[in-house]
This record gives C-alpha cells, sequence and structure tokens, in this order.
C-alpha cells in the first residue's frame, strides 16, 4: 500500500466529558432526536490496546447521523484510551476523523512508515479500528475502521 | 428559528502551523493532488470581525475534498482571530464543523440563546460566515456557511 484505499471521510470523533449532556444539545440545536447512550470497547469484541498494551479502557457513546457523516461523541470511560488522555491533555474537542479501509494491517503499516503510529486499536461487533496518531504530520488523529462485512 | 436548518457537515476545518507542509502529507498519505495554498479572509469581501471588533487577521488556506465533506487547513496570518487563537491555545488539531444555512443572521441569533456565542464572522466572494463558540455545550466550534447563491 502505498496510499490509503479510501479518502471519504465516514466519521467525525469527538471527546466530550457528559455524553448524555452533549448528546441532548446536538439534539436540541439540530432539532433531531438523541440517540441512545452506548457503551464503548465494553464487550468481548473490544481487546482494547493502547500503546501496545491490553487496556480496559471504555467509553460512553452517542452516535448522529449528520448527512452524510457519522457524529461519533466519546465520553472516556476508565484509562489508559486515547479518549481518555484526549480529555486529559486538550480538553472537549474534535479527536478524530475516520476512513474505511479494506486492508487495516497494511494501512497502519503504510501510515507507521510515514511516522504515524497506531496509538490503539482495538475492535467491536463488526469490524476493527486502529487509532492512528497523525499530529506532527496531519495536525490530527486519523481513525481507519475496517468492517468485517 | 428553533433548530438549525440544517444537520449536514458540509466542512472539517484544521488548524495547522504550515499549511504548505500539511497539505503536501495530506495529498501524499491520500494520494490525491495537493491543492493550490489560496489566501484566506484577505481581500476586500473579508470584513473580519473578532469579538465585537474589526481585524485584519488572515489566513493561509488548502481545500480537499474526502468525499462529500470538504477538509480546509487554515494557517493563521496574523492576529486576532478564532483560528490563531485556537492555534496559541490548543495548538494544532480540529477546529470546526461546518453547516450550511440559509439564515445566518438567525441562526446565529438562535444560537447566542443558547449561549453560544459568535466569536468571528465574515465573508469570502461567494457568501458569508460565522464562527460559533460551542465548546461548553457541543464540545466544538461550530461554523454556519451562508452562500450567496
Amino acid at each position: 500500500m502505498d496510499q490509503l484505499d479510501s479518502t471519504t471521510v465516514v466519521q467525525i470523533g469527538l471527546i466530550v466529558k457528559d455524553v448524555e449532556k452533549a448528546a441532548s444539545a446536538y439534539a436540541e440545536v439540530f432539532g433531531i432526536p438523541k440517540p441512545a447512550i452506548v457503551p464503548i470497547a465494553d464487550d468481548s469484541f473490544a481487546n482494547t490496546n493502547y500503546h501496545g498494551q491490553p487496556s480496559t479502557a471504555k467509553g460512553k457513546g452517542a452516535f448522529f447521523d449528520l448527512g452524510p457523516v457519522q457524529m461519533e461523541l466519546i465520553e472516556p470511560v476508565g484509562a489508559p484510551s486515547t479518549w481518555e488522555e484526549f480529555l486529559r491533555t486538550r480538553g472537549e474537542g474534535l479527536h478524530h476523523i475516520a476512513f474505511k479501509t479494506m486492508q487495516l494491517e497494511e494501512a497502519r503499516e503504510f501510515m507507521a512508515s510515514k511516522g504515524m503510529e497506531t496509538v490503539q486499536y482495538g475492535g467491536w461487533d463488526g469490524g476493527q479500528y486502529a487509532s492512528v496518531d497523525c499530529s506532527k504530520q496531519l495536525g490530527t488523529i486519523l481513525e481507519l475502521l475496517h468492517f468485517d462485512k
């Protein structure tokens, strides 16, 4: 791989202190239903790995469809995770933009060859993700999403 | 207005120190052409206003189409501006998500009624924008875009 296999932003990730409160505010401002607050990285699919070590850190999430892009609100629960690190070091704010990939391992290796290291990876019932720290090169964290189907 | 008139994210804004360098990195990682670096708020359409006062602050920008969403890279030039403030206080990172509105003044008033203040507004050859600080409520700055046509 010598470039990512998608240029389409599919998700924007936002770290918040209180996902219930933030989700209510989004619903009110945009006039859309407040979604259910759901556990993130809280099941047998998670296998969260942070900086090369297993982590039991979790999150509470809310997902909004804002046109073609999904907005993911994440309240960190426990530590260590890229979500908890972001909240602790930068405060609330936009954490990542996400892209689908058909080849997660190859994409991670390609990015590592550019000095962009995977700081966290894991899975959910349906796929796997990698959070890649591109702060120095691209000014933000990118998230790579691989869907099983 | 009792809710925003669009729920579609049309742009993601990213603040960078060096837009030439960042634009080159995006082009390389995504395998897409590097766009021209263009002046932002640097013409007679700008009329930039920051916290209620005229400002001569500008920016240098690069625009990428990442699927249905435009990625705007902004290197702040001069001060004061929301771009310069963000870089100074938070460093490089994702600054805003943007939504189109047909009624910019009404949208600003609606958001102000929710405690979300316009920190900067201005225009370009084709429209007007407002940067609304929703950090406390929505965890980020929203940008409202009104296109003349």
